[in-house]
């Protein structure tokens, strides 16, 4: 099954007047800071708080009427279940989800609301894909996976594929790789447009997998990850994204947890916009290895926004402790 | 000196290009709790994070060569002062700003990056404007001031008028009310679109100097208001936009700090985006008095972001505790 950048302007036309077209933030203190254009693609602001819909509702939407008839399932670490619960609502089926039973309350409390089921499960010592498989055999439910998916996939390109539109000239675009589901998407749509433009994926430091995958020819497996990026907790590429990243990704960064704190607070001081930790990994890469990047203007995938009050009020203490203590640091303004 | 809806079309076209048109923000969750369809103008997303800049770059755009060359000079809580600086950094004058001693540091900071002049005051003690009127005597400053002006009540009108153009049905537009030139900006922008759309002011209980003088029919004095709001700190309305107001505004409605916090803590919980209190004020409104709001879609302008991390921090823990507390509010969804 070949996945192409038509797929991601179908999808793009089934989304339009369904999904936020999201706007792309600017700061021009931030710029000054960095000494170069950002753009931040503000997915926080999608429908259910992050880019997940785009992937669910196209998916959901390319089913025939006997599978929504069934219903839907898929696994998550929180925000692909809300979105696949909002678009099975939409789409006028049922969804269940199965969620680490560690996700933060904020995912898990606007699942229920969306009026899906929740199946939870130990991120350690249970296989959350057993879990999915069992009940949609046992159910007849259609699997709706969080990236390995071509609907998925194709949907989490129009992220990218807004962001050109909105912005032709950006040199490089840094996206946050989880699954591997949106920065295959966004390779895609990158490519399509411009094959002289370069998409860089960022990982955590601990989640490390797509980087180390990579550099090992094939999908290898690491210990669970202890980033606080819970949606990019993943312990190997997806085989779907991974072949697609594989063959038109640039490079892959990976971010320290400090690196991601700051990251948060700067999107909150800079931009006045809340990311989750993990949707600010990719502005991390920008601040955490400047020289690896092409010159020109960058556009940066804000992935989510669905963090616990306490946790976030957490990391913003510790990001603006760092500023404080380091004076070499780029200052976080306040 | 009448103002008139065609200055704010003018204003809108000197803006064109040059101020972000910022989002408007939706949140089905947020539209289901109160039952109603909310449409937000992110102000915060604008240049210097307040809808401050666009009467700030239209009355400086407006001077002559020589005034443009002399310099100009204006007094605000800090959000006007950030957008003159910008503004005079712009169209290649030099700003001079007098801002209160108390002012947040984060709105300080930021003025002093972007080269302009300060110049601080007792809040209590001192009087503003006297500081302002000599200094331009002496140094032959053109005066911007924050609100009573018609280039910057012109600009300031330009928010509702991109409103009604993205959100053609809004039946109401609810906005802060502090010196008075934005809500002048958005009834006369609103009255010239459909003279039917109602525009409510709204202003923190014990900064209500336009509420009781509404009522008194003139401009009333009140004691300097010990508001989290900053930006609405006004004793006296401002002579010019307190004319217009009296004529097109629908009503004025006062909120209480408590809904204050709850709504800062909505627009992080269910918006994604940090407001600081003044921003959050128009908001409130919609959940501490519901049912003095007209039927139909409402939007709300949020006039800014440039909030203190520690400040932010301790209010959103003060709402997030009043939810925990009172199973009978709004609940603020995590």
């Amino acid at each position: 099954m070949t996945i192409t950048s038509q797929d991601v302007l179908r999808a793009a036309q089934k989304l339009q007047g369904v999904a936020v077209r999201t706007p792309l933030l600017t700061s021009a203190a931030f710029d000054g800071l960095v000494g170069r254009q950002v753009l931040l693609k503000a997915e926080n602001q999608q429908l259910t708080g992050s880019f997940k819909f785009r992937g669910a509702y196209n998916a959901v939407g390319n089913l025939n009427e006997s599978q929504r008839h069934r219903g839907v399932i898929g696994g998550s670490s929180g925000n692909h279940a809300q979105a696949l619960a909002l678009a099975a609502r939409q789409l006028h089926t049922k969804a269940t989800v199965v969620i680490p039973g560690d996700a933060p309350a904020a995912k898990t409390d606007a699942i229920k609301a969306l009026g899906a089921r929740i199946i939870t499960y130990d991120r350690i010592r249970e296989q959350r894909d057993a879990i999915v498989y069992e009940t949609a055999h046992s159910k007849g439910l259609a699997i709706i996976p969080s990236s390995n998916h071509r609907s998925v996939i194709a949907g989490a390109g129009t992220v990218a594929w807004e962001m050109v539109q909105d912005a032709p000239r950006l040199a490089v675009i840094l996206v946050p790789i989880g699954g591997g589901g949106l920065a295959a998407g966004t390779v895609l749509a990158a490519h399509a447009y411009n094959p002289r433009l370069k998409v860089i994926g960022v990982e955590p430091v601990t989640a490390n997998d797509t980087h180390r995958s990579l550099r090992a020819g094939r999908a290898v497996l690491i210990p669970p990850p202890a980033t606080i990026a819970d949606g990019l907790r993943h312990t190997r590429p997806e085989s779907l994204p991974f072949e697609i990243i594989k063959s038109l990704i640039s490079d892959v960064i990976t971010v320290p947890e400090g690196a991601i704190v700051d990251s948060m607070a700067y999107l909150w001081s800079h931009y006045h916009t809340a990311a989750e930790p993990s949707g600010a990994v990719a502005l991390a890469a920008l601040l955490h290895a400047p020289r690896s990047l092409p010159d020109g203007p960058v556009g940066v995938v804000v992935s989510g926004g669905n963090a616990d009050w306490a946790e976030y009020r957490t990391l913003l203490d510790i990001a603006m402790e760092r500023k404080e203590r380091n004076a070499h640091a780029i200052p976080v303004l306040r």
